[in-house]
């Protein structure tokens, strides 16, 4: 196992022929994006190659397989795509561990798998990896694999708004325009849609929140029967916990989630510098100083009440009037 | 009057000094951003300039003026930025009209009554023009100037994700996070933060919400009563015809509004091609394929139904279950 530069990448690729590409099970956009990209290169190179979805394409990946159909050969050579350790390609592992070729990812804390691994941390997404690697392969993209690289980009930064998004990132978004990407109905499928369950959960969140200590912090909740009644799976609470901090003036936004019976997990999201990782220790959690979490025990309203003194607290001294 | 070239604006601009720069009236990112980014560009070339704000600057819009000052100097040349009509200098339209020596705006529809008068309807935002004036100018952008730029382009593009972005504008970016700008700070703010107000009109419209036709129509509504409650204010509002449109296998989103006791503003937004347009004409309204509206008279119920139907209709033929 070793770590491999992207042209040493590009040069094995050029070599070999037949190929699976495997994406991490839950796929997202940015794993499917790699896969399918990497996949239209290949294809476009004369050589045969397949991406094997990690589990369900939902609704709105499936654009991405167009003009893809599965392509019957004998497998020779495995890449992983946005696959950060072994223990992520599932029920993948049995067939293909021991078996990965090569292994492209931007994960900080990829643990090797793979016989060549390129890890860039540096990258947004894994997408941003595979078009520097189209570029040292001298390929030429065409519009769908435009489409699907844009694609990983832009669920990776959340529609280019978060800080991993750099100079090169646009740049490379900027191509991808260049090309003929159809941007803005990725944007719209990516960010700007919701599931029905979500939408309903939403409501609910939304019905929960209550504001303390002059709207600096907001706290709202989510229960399993919450969750029950609007079906909403674990994709569908994706991101949850932003909402409360979204509010205009919040410093300390607080979600309560329902984890079981009078066991609920908290996760603090925080503006203007205040520590949210400070706050949860007091209750045996932690986290970054802008996104914590900790488990607290006892009935809803308690649990509430106790985490709001303790961000009571932390605002006292500077912020709170 | 006449049009000018972006060369010629930066001539005059060069040769010209003590400056009011006006923006547009209820002001928003992308005049505020243009206003204070040309500001700073004159001050730092040692000229004296100002922004007069034309309405309130919002507490999030306030960092534009940082290390800005407000001068004491007798005004000499005006110029307006982002404005496309005199009507849109709302009160200073009584003290500046006929005095607007130079207009630099980028709407489709700029009625001339300025001077000199640049228009770019292809650029995203007038920030953009901006920044191509002062690489014209032959002046390096310092930080807070790049973060007024961004700011403006940002507002104006919903965050990078509307089709009036080109790869010109995304190459921009790049070259203003290069420079240092805050984007990720800024997108949070401009993109990612709701007003108390806002939180609650929306809480309220997702609890009257009602899906159609397999949820292929979704249908909310505000009345007065909501929009007094939660004190939501027009700022509160904007957008919010958007959200029925964003559920997953949404055809047809529609917003009703209560304008004044039975009289309801309908708003269609469409995915898939379901033409608004011809369905807000049957009601003597009328827009766009995907954005249309009309207005109907009646109670709340029988607006809703009627809306209803005709939108069932429209997608009888090719696509409702």
């Amino acid at each position: 196992m070793t770590t491999a530069k992207l042209s040493e990448i590009a040069d094995f690729l050029k070599n070999h022929d037949n190929y699976d590409i495997l994406t991490h099970r839950y796929p997202d956009g940015d794993t499917l994006g790699s896969a399918f990209a990497l996949c239209r290169i290949l294809r476009n190179m004369g050589k045969r190659a397949n991406v094997i979805v990690n589990g369900t394409l939902s609704r709105k990946m499936e654009f991405l397989k167009e003009a893809l159909p599965e392509l019957d050969f004998e497998c020779e050579t495995v890449v992983s795509v946005d696959v950060a350790s072994a223990q992520l390609l599932g029920d993948l592992r049995e067939k293909y561990e021991g078996r990965v070729n090569v292994s492209i990812d931007h994960h900080e804390m990829n643990t090797p798998f793979a016989d060549m691994t390129y890890e860039n941390p540096k990258a947004a997404s894994n997408c941003e990896n595979i078009f520097s690697l189209s570029k040292i392969m001298g390929v030429t993209l065409d519009k769908l694999t435009a489409d699907c690289i844009y694609t990983g980009m832009c669920t990776d930064t959340g529609c280019f708004k978060f800080s991993n998004v750099t100079a090169d990132t646009l740049r490379m978004a900027a191509e991808l325009v260049d090309l003929g990407c159809d941007h803005a109905r990725i944007n719209r499928e990516m960010c700007d849609t919701k599931s029905v369950a979500r939408i309903k959960i939403e409501q609910q969140v939304l019905n929960s929140l209550t504001l303390h200590c002059d709207n600096k912090i907001a706290v709202v909740h989510t229960t399993m029967q919450m969750e029950k009644e609007s079906g909403a799976d674990d994709g569908d609470l994706d991101g949850i916990a932003n909402i409360s901090r979204q509010i205009e003036g919040v410093y300390i936004g607080v979600t309560v989630k329902e984890k079981e019976e009078k066991t609920f997990r908290v996760s603090l999201r925080t503006n203007h510098g205040v520590n949210a990782a400070e706050i949860c220790r007091q209750f045996g959690g932690g986290g970054h100083a802008a996104a914590a979490g900790c488990t607290l025990y006892g009935s809803l309203e308690d649990v509430k009440q106790k985490v709001v003194a303790a961000c009571e607290k932390a605002l006292e001294t500077e912020y709170c009037s």
